[in-house]
Formats: structure tokens, C-alpha cells, sequence
């Protein structure tokens, strides 16, 4: 077929099929329109309407009494972050396999001075509430410890799958906050992923926190932006901390109002991703040579494994698939992890698996598998 | 005369003219429809094109190797300093009046750990040559000194009335800097208004800089967005603190193509901004309680204080022109000052006038708009 | 007997036996002659002949160029940690139950701004080697990951019962770190209990490291401080850092006077301590209730359990033996530490278990067991 | 004159007049004993006696509720600055030349994220009153502006020669703090020598002050340490400070003995110290080439003047006394600067004249010594 050919030339390939992340989305027509039309101000100076209008919707989403946006998620956690640990001599304790912790440079540290105190977590993305629990500093000990002020957690979970968080689960965690006069963060980048996933509200899933830093160029597939969301008095040091950071944008307007048109066009495509990346776990473990969990394939994430004693390393098989215009992200040498988005559709899905099939077997299935 | 009605009435005024800043320009037709049509990608995974081009753009027109775009001119500012002082211990000079020292929160050192080292700022926006080379710590001193390792200049210097530094001037910095060792970064966030004013390419102007950062939503009037330049090992490291600090966005190619349109279309209005300052400024002066000094006014803002005596408070007064839709910012009890840009018509500089007019004198001219 | 009676009734109890730590030794009547007819000099401006003696005589020992006085370990480990780790945006590898991440108040962090990244502490104080490479930062990923600049070993390792590190296995965490162009820093507060241990000088067992920080007031028994030793260039910028935190002290000569003192008379009784402690050790196992792992007592501390299903709590036979005039540390509720030093005489591990033996049975043994 | 000639030789001349500093005293003979026989304890586990003697003097002598050994004034600066402003984002008000900003390593910014706003020393070591209040922020403009949360004086004022701050002039900073909810730190690294100068009771001295740093080791002699002073709360927080950075101290006693025994003997020498501080002066003052104005003259401290026009540099002039066995220190090209302390005698003063008569003039004044 003429469309096989193309893209198994190399040379005459263009990037199609980008599975790297679910930060890749373009902005849809309706977010352009959207974002050419948008009334704004200063967002610094006095407030922008549009900033305004997003804002009061995510606080209502999340059921917290306030909200801001900020330029990335990376941003939403480092201010976050820092607000509940105002005081020198902060400890936060997070998943050892958080992306705070992994992916945003140690900012809590390199740029906070917030001690980090990690807890393993579990392949589900869980900490084990003892361990937690065992982590928080004994203020009797103060002497020689640093002061535990706050929790993290990460719902969905992005290292651990996409995999997502209960309701028990985080009100639990939050009631050990509580018990120990600690705040609860929780990373909800993907949290609308984690919602849906698991068929709750977001106010629902998030209630037991303090503040959720959600974003919106992920799943949701604006164009830039995070939200995060909490009480007055924690958006208010947040709204300073933004500046001090440098993150108080002008017009800001422009780009939320591509985010309000995500909001309302976006979030009841992810259930289409869950399905999209089901298929996909389906469709890989078909494949002689690849395995993955499917079971553990909740949202719009799958990782998945060059079976033990193949001599091909996963590296060169992105090189691979990479000729044939699909873009995947290597981890280590023998997982891969790809990540469903909106615009990634059923047959992106299948020319994938297809491309897999014909790059492990050295066989292209006539049926696109 | 019906309009003037309609701004005298508190009740039926809509905000008019906004003089606070020259960082409240929306953003014009051609700018939305830019953004409409960006050629977007992550620029975070990847490069998006739009980004790249006019970072491109913006290291031509310095004459720097390569160029950053940041969220904000704080982040810009807050970036180039860190990363000149990248290792513990270090001390910039700057001016005890700079944007830097006094309006970003003192990020420098509440995020950045660098200690600053202020020189008294003439009336000019300069400072004297031998003081900055006296503040330099004698490296031989070092057990008891943090080390000197940069200087920053404001061009055009925002609290300093907007007045410019000249080549020479910058060039001698440039050598003092050289000479010990140090770097020169320049806060250019209006510093195409300097090289308008002065009447030199912006790349001339900032020659003997390491870096700059230059801001797009000022006088420009992009929606949002500074760019920093410099040398390809500065932006690189500047990436990475980008990152670190939330500043790293997505498709924010959308931003770019505004940034664009702007320097292509309001670098040149420039000019007539400063003939209308320098109009609004001549303007004052002639109406009794109010003194400004004409020959400070270089580009497009003005200072101008209530005369010794009055009984009239600047804040005071800024209200009631607020009254009549005339957005101000008062300093002190007696200082006003007014940012003009491309968006404040010749018609509202007279209005403007008009409104101090009668609001000090209870008397309105006739020919007053 | 008069004696157990003196220490049964807990108001004519005077501290006797304190098994808390070997930082509470006291200073010993040589120590108090040095330091009384000590040569000083002021150490900051110039130098302190009996610290540059101590300084030059502890590089002789650890095989290093150079060596600085400190106050306390802490500043030895915070010192070296940051100074190895001297560039914004730095990770320092370490094990999860190393004394500078539990005990050292986060100051590596809440001070330095360095990230930690923990690595599990197996229970004979190692990190397993794979771990160890598998933390550091990939330098590709330099956008998300902050830079790995260092690795920290702890020998003996207090928190891990003060096992050693042998020297194979510091040599080959030493090869890794050179492998990828970090440091190495040894916490080495009791290295000196590691090396007699372990029959081997503390040069060669220290060989593989960049830095090492050496403590004179814990098995020692000098009454303050810590040395720390590098090269001459990390020393240098160690003395610099030293007088940042406020660590540069005047006539310190008389301190380090005892420290020399202590060189030469204690270090042959670490020996006897390591004794004493297995001899403790075997002691307790012969009590009901409690229970030690005599293989794993390796020097002078000593961390043993009340047995499971016991109803008596680590806390409450502290105090018990608190009562005996035997000060003890417990950790959570069913473990106990103490450290052996030399003014814990044989006898005094007799009656010591003697007053377990009656804490836990009621019943005294009239042979002091 | 067989000594003259031992001087007048560099190679036979050994130390003797050291002036550098009166931080270079050396322990007397009482401070020795008392340091021999000190009562002590691990004042980092529990507390040691001698330490908490020390302690509870300093806060009786200073009017305080409680006190800390720290083992510098450096560090008793850096601590207190870092208590007072403990939340991320303060700035401290402070003097322009004064020895935290200028000597100390920049290390409340650099070790503590403290922003610096300097106001401009006068001449006496003052800083205007109404120059404080105008640098401090206004918390309306919370979003662009650092916190203000300290003052620091410096009592006396070391860069200004040694001049003291009048009980008036603290008071009325200390009201100016008040009013501003902001807390008053004193520098009193001298401020036994202030007390001795004004002649008034050291704790009416500091009555507005929420904290006091005071160095033990530079007038009064003992050989290392200063003591910080404040409310309880204050103290328990310096006290964790402390134990961050490296200053928790074991058996500290040592030290605190000698600091008890200079309190009782070198207080009352002060007056002395200042009496040939003006005796000296106004020997200078005779000798063609120096000046010094007397009447600036208030303490220990006596910075003179080259006189303008003379060929002679004061580095090279201080190596020439150096020869004669005199240490001094020059402060640029023409100023230098000596400090007295208890082991100056008044014969040291006439023979250091006479070094400097020869040395300007080449003649020798025959009753010189």
C-alpha cells in the first residue's frame, strides 16, 4: 500500500504518530478561534478576565475556593510545594518514583531548600500508609530533624503507568496529613485522567487535599498552562511566589482561553484514550517479543517490556519505529512507554502495533494485526 | 460634550486610558490572527518552529549567538542572574533603584541565593563608573567576601523615569566588567525604547553584554513573554533553570507569533510614543500644582511630582482621575507616574490633560480635548 | 550491697553509666593539661600553630593533601557535601539511613539547596553498588534531572549499628564515582572505629575518597570537633565555606590541642571498646526478652530488641535504667541503642546488664550474671 | 638599644604589637585553669553546666530571657538574621557598611535566601531614621515586593571606627521596628566596649533589641565564641539553627569557662583599651603624614589617614612596621586601621608611634619608647 510505503522509507517519512507524550497535542480549531477572540488584561496588574473565568471554573471543578494559573505543571508543584513549606527547615515527604522528585530538577530543593524524604512506591503508584506514616519526623526530635510539613502524592501516576489513586486511598492519606498537622499535595497533572478512570467527580478525588496542581497541555490538550487550586489564603502566597518566580504573565488571557475550551471539549475524550491505550496493551501483548501488564493499564499510559533475552534493546527499536514516523520514549533498555492523547486515533493505534509486528517479527501482517 | 459626560459620571465611566503601564496593551488583530494560525510543537520534548523562530529573530536583532523565550521579564531577569551566579557564594552589583533590586521580589536571594550588592543610581539610570569598581570584592579578601561575579544595568531604567544609557557608557561598564573578570547582563525590558531613543541598533546598544533580557509585552505589546540572548552555553544553562523554575511551556509557539507580529509592526510606533510622552510631559508642566522636568522625559515614560506645598496627595488625586477612566500609578505621597504605549492615541494624552486640569484647578479648558 | 542500693533508689541515683553516645565522654586530665598550656593563635586571621598541627597530622593519617578544623561532624558533612556540590541544581547520592539525611536536619538541603537522592541502606550499612550506578543522573536528561555530583558513604555506619565498609567496597564505589565524574565523601565519624575493626590504616580505607570528615569528640574523646580532609583546592574552598556558616573560631588551638591528645592516647582503646560491645552484646542475649544479633556488632555500638510479643516498651526501660543510674537511647517502640566508649569500664557493662537482668525479670542474679 | 635593634632587624624581629585585630588576645593564665578543671558535658545531647552558666549570665548581663554559645559572631549573626526571617522571602534592613553585609560572607543571602536592603551608614555608624522606615516595603505591594521582617544595627560600628550607637538612637529604631511589626537584631560583637564608651548598663544598651549577638573572643578576650541573646522562643529556634549549621558544640564548656573568667576580669580593662586608643590617636596626629580626627575616637578602634598627596601607600607602610614586629591592617591606599585589646600595653603604643615616626620620617625620636 501507498501509505505503507511512505512511511517505511525513511527518507520520505514525517512524523505522524506521536506517542511520546500527551504534551504533544496541537490546539484544535475550536482553541484557536478561541484564543483569537479571548478579551483580556494584565494578569499582573489587575486580573485578566479570561485568567479570571478559568480560574473560578477549576476552583469549582476541584471543589477548592480558589485557583491560578500558572505556565507549567512543573511550576504548579514547585510553588505548591513551597507555599506549605514556607518555613527554612521544611521536610516533604513523596514517592520515590514521583515526578517531583524525578523529572523537575529537584527545583524543591535546588531552588526551595525543601529537604525531600522519599517513601517507595508501589507499582500501583500507592505508598504504604505505615511507611508514610514512619516517615513523618518526630517533632520531639526537632532538634536534629527537619520539620515534616507536608505530603505529596500523584494521581494518576505517571512512572507508575498512568495508574490511579482511589478515593479511600487519598482521604486516608489525608487523614494522616490531618492527624499529624500536615498538608496534602497532590500532583493531579492527569487528576481528570485518574477521575474518569475511576468514574468519581475530580471534587470527589481531591477532597482530602489541600491543593492539586492539575494540567491543562497534557491529556486535556491546551496549548501551555497548569492550574493549581486550594484555599485563599494558600493562592494568595501562591499568586506572590508565581512572581517571584517569574511565572505572573501579561495577557495571559490568550491561553486560557484555549484551557476553557479544553475543559469543555476535551475531558469526555479521555475515556476514549483509556480505551485507545487498552487496545493498544491488547494489541502489543500479540506480539512475540513485547509483554505488557494489561491489567495494569488504567488511563491513557502503557509501559511495556522487550521480553528478558531478546537482543534487541529498546532504544533502537524507537530508532526503528521512528523510520515508519511513530514516536516513542525508550526508559532504560528494554521498556517503552507510549502515551494515547486525543489526537492519536484507533488506526494511529493499529499502524503502530502493525509497525511493532513488522520491526520484532520482520513480518508485516496483512491485516494490520 | 456627550463624552466628556460620560467620563465625569463615576458611575457611567468604563476604563479608558490606562497609563499605569506600558505591560496593559491588549493584543492587536494581527497579533490574534498570528496566533491563530501558529505552526506549534512542544517546545519543551522537542523545538516548536515558532518558538525557534522568533528566538532566532531575536538573537539577530542583539547580535547574540541565541535566545530563550521566558514567561516573564522577571523570570528573564531572575534566570540570567543565576546563571552567571551558578555557584554558591556569589554577589552581583546592581543599582540601588533597579527593576531587579526593588520590584521582583528579591528573588536574587529568596530563590537564588545570590547576594546583592547595590551602587546608588544618578537621576540618569547610571552609576558611577568608580563606585561600581569600588563595590567589586577584592578576590584576594575571599575567606570574608562572597565573590563578585556579575553587574547588571536597566535600559531604559524604569525608576529612573525611563531615561536611557548611552553606548559609551554601557561600553565602559562592559570593560570594567571584563577587566575583573565578571559578567555584564543588561535588564533590557524597554531596550528597544532606549535604542529608538538613542537612535542605535539594539544590538550596538547591548554589545558588551553577556546577556539581556528583552520584554515583548511592554512597549512592544505582545500578550506575554520576554526573550533572554546570549551566548549559546548561557542559554543552555538558562534552559535548564527555565525548566527548574515552571517556565518550560508547551506549544507556546501561539505566544511566539504574537512576539512576533510585534516586532515587525510596533518596534516602529515606538517613536511616536516618546513624542506623546514628551507632549503629555510639556503638557503638564503648564498646568499650576504639577512639575515635571522635560528634558528627563527620553522615552515613553514620565514622572511627574505635585508641587511643594500642595495639599493634594498623589493617591488622592490618581482616584479622582481614576473617576474619569484615567488609569495612574502614584509613588509616595507626591510622585505620579505614566507609561505610554501604542495603544494611548494623542486625543488621550489631551483628555488626560484635561482631566488633571480641572481636577486641580476645578476648571475645565475648553479646547482641553 | 551499698552500691545497688545507691542506684535502686532513684532519688540518691547520680549519672553514672551514659551509654547514649560516645560524644559524652569527657575530656581526660592529659587532655585538660593540653589545653591548658596550649600554643594558640588567631586561627581565622592567620594560623593557629596547634590546629595547623592537628590539621597536618590528621592529612598525615587519612593519606589526604589537606585538613580543616570544624566545630561538629555536621559541619564536617555539611561543609563537604556543599562543596562538592558547589554549582546550583546539584543531587548528592546517599543511603536512606545515613546520619546526614535522618540527623542533619536536611541542612544539605535547607541550607545548600542540593537534592538528595536515597539509596537503600542494607543492613550491614552498604548500598548495593547497581543501586547506586542506577541513581545517577543520565547527563542526557540535563533538562528534567538535576546534575548527580556526588556520592556519600558512611563507615562505620551508626544507624546501621556500626558496621564497617570494607575496603573493597569503597574502592569499588570509588571506581563508579570516577566512572562518572563525581566525588566521593566519607561521613567518617567514626572511621576510626571502622579501621581498627577492619585492621586496616585509615589512608588506605579512605584511599578511594574525594573528602572525608572525621570526628574527634565520639570514640575519640577529644571534647569538640571534627577534622575534614581533601585536596588542597577542596580544602581551600572548604575554610572559605567554613567562615560563611560561622565555623572559623579564634584561638581554637586550645580545642584541637585535646583532639592531638586524643590521637595519640585513644584511638589504642577503640579496640577494647569493640570488645566491650560484643561482650555487651552477648550479655544481653543471655536475658530473657531480649534479643541482639551478635554477629553484626562490629564496633562500639550496639542496637538490640525487646523480643516480640513483649509488653514492655523500649521507652519505659530506658527509663527503668535511668533509674539505675544507666542512661540508654531508645528508637521506636521495642529497640534500644548504646554506644561503648573508653570511660565505660567492664564493670560498667556488668552492672548494666545487671540492671536489665532485673528491669526485665525483677529478679537481680547475685553474680551480676 | 639592644631591643630597638632587635625590631629594626627584620630577620631577628619575632611578633609582638599585634593590631591587627583584638580578636588575636591570647587566653590568660586564669582563663587557662579555668578551661583545666571546667565542669563539662555533651551540650549538644542534654546541657553542659559551664555552658549553661555561661548562658544564663549573658542573658542576665543583656536583659534577655535566654542565651546560646555560638562559636562565632559570624555564626550569631547569620542565625539570628535566619530566625527572625525563617519565612521564604524577607529582607533585612541593615547597614551599608555594616560587618553583615560587608564581611561575612554574604551568607545571609547566600546560606539563607535573606534579600539585603541597605541603608546608608553615616559617618557615626547611624543610619538616618527616616532612610529605615522609607526602605521598608509596603505590604500592600506584597506582590512584587520582598518581606521586611529585620533591622540590624551594629554597636559599635566596626567599618566606622569603632563608634557607638546612643540608647536614644536604639530606642528609636526600636520604636520605628514596632510600629512596623518588624524585629530589631543587634550586631554587638562590641557592644561591652558601646556600654563601657556610653557608660550605661549593657541590657539598657540593647533593651530594644529582639536579639543580640556578642563576641566573647574579640575585646574580652576569651579565646573562641560569641553568645547570642533573645526571648525563649527565639533561643529554642537559634538552638536547631545552630544545630543545622554545624555549631552545636560536645564538651563546650571548655570554651564557656574561659568566656565566664572574661567577663569578670577583661570587662572592666575596656576603659583602658579606649584610653590608649585615644592616647594612640593623638601620638598619630603628631606625626607628620597621618591623621586621624581624635574626636571619632569613641572605643578600641582607630582607623588614620595618609595624608593626601604623601608618595607612601598604606600597604607598604604597615609592611614596614611589620618589619619592626607591629601587625596592622590597611583599608585601601591611604587609611589603616588598629584595634587595641588588653594585651596592648601602654609601652606597645609609645613604641608603635615611634615606628611610624621613624617610618615617615626617618628619624627616630629619642624618648619614642
Amino acid at each position: 500500500m501507498v501509505a505503507e510505503k511512505r512511511f517505511f522509507s525513511a527518507k520520505m517519512v514525517t512524523k505522524t504518530v506521536d506517542l511520546r507524550s500527551d504534551t504533544v497535542t496541537k490546539p484544535t480549531e475550536s482553541m484557536r478561534a478561541a484564543m483569537a477572540s479571548a478579551d483580556v488584561d494584565d494578569d499582573v496588574l489587575t486580573y485578566d478576565p479570561t485568567a479570571l473565568r478559568l480560574e473560578t471554573e477549576m476552583a469549582k471543578i476541584t471543589g477548592k475556593e480558589a485557583a491560578l494559573f500558572v505556565p507549567s505543571g512543573t511550576m504548579g508543584n514547585l510553588i505548591s510545594v513551597l507555599v506549605h513549606c514556607d518555613v527554612r527547615g521544611s521536610e516533604v515527604i513523596l514517592g520515590n518514583n514521583s515526578h517531583i522528585h524525578i523529572y523537575e530538577n529537584g527545583g524543591i530543593s535546588t531552588i526551595g531548600g525543601v529537604h525531600p524524604r522519599t517513601v517507595k512506591n508501589n507499582p500501583d503508584g500507592t505508598m504504604d500508609i505505615d511507611l508514610i506514616e514512619a516517615a513523618i519526623r518526630d517533632p520531639r526530635g526537632e532538634l536534629v530533624y527537619p520539620t515534616t510539613r507536608l505530603i505529596c502524592l500523584e494521581n494518576s501516576h505517571a512512572n507508575c503507568g498512568g495508574r490511579c489513586l482511589s478515593v479511600e486511598y487519598t482521604d486516608r492519606v489525608g487523614e494522616i496529613a490531618k492527624k499529624h498537622g500536615l498538608k496534602l499535595h497532590i500532583d493531579g497533572a492527569r487528576i481528570f485522567n485518574a477521575a474518569v478512570a475511576l468514574d468519581v467527580p475530580v471534587h470527589r478525588l481531591v477532597q482530602a487535599a489541600d491543593s492539586v496542581s492539575v494540567c491543562l497541555s497534557k491529556g486535556l490538550g491546551a496549548p501551555v498552562g497548569s492550574v493549581i487550586v486550594g484555599s485563599k489564603s494558600f493562592i494568595n502566597k501562591a499568586r506572590r511566589l508565581r512572581k517571584t518566580l517569574g511565572g505572573g504573565m501579561r495577557q495571559v488571557g490568550i491561553l486560557c482561553a484555549a484551557a476553557l475550551v479544553a475543559l469543555q471539549e476535551t475531558v469526555e475524550k479521555l475515556e476514549v484514550d483509556h480505551k485507545k491505550a487498552k487496545m493498544f496493551a491488547e494489541g502489543l501483548n500479540k506480539i512475540k517479543g513485547l509483554r505488557v501488564d494489561v491489567n495494569t493499564v488504567e488511563t491513557n499510559i502503557v509501559y511495556f517490556d522487550i521480553v528478558e533475552g531478546s537482543k534487541i534493546k529498546a532504544e533502537s527499536l524507537c530508532k526503528t519505529l521512528e523510520e515508519h514516523g511513530v514516536l516513542l520514549m525508550s526508559e532504560g533498555s528494554s521498556r517503552i512507554r507510549i502515551v494515547l492523547h486525543h489526537q492519536i486515533s484507533a488506526s494511529d493505534v493499529q499502524y503502530t502495533l502493525s509497525c511493532f509486528q513488522q520491526a520484532l517479527t520482520g513480518v508485516k501482517e496483512e491485516n494490520g494485526i
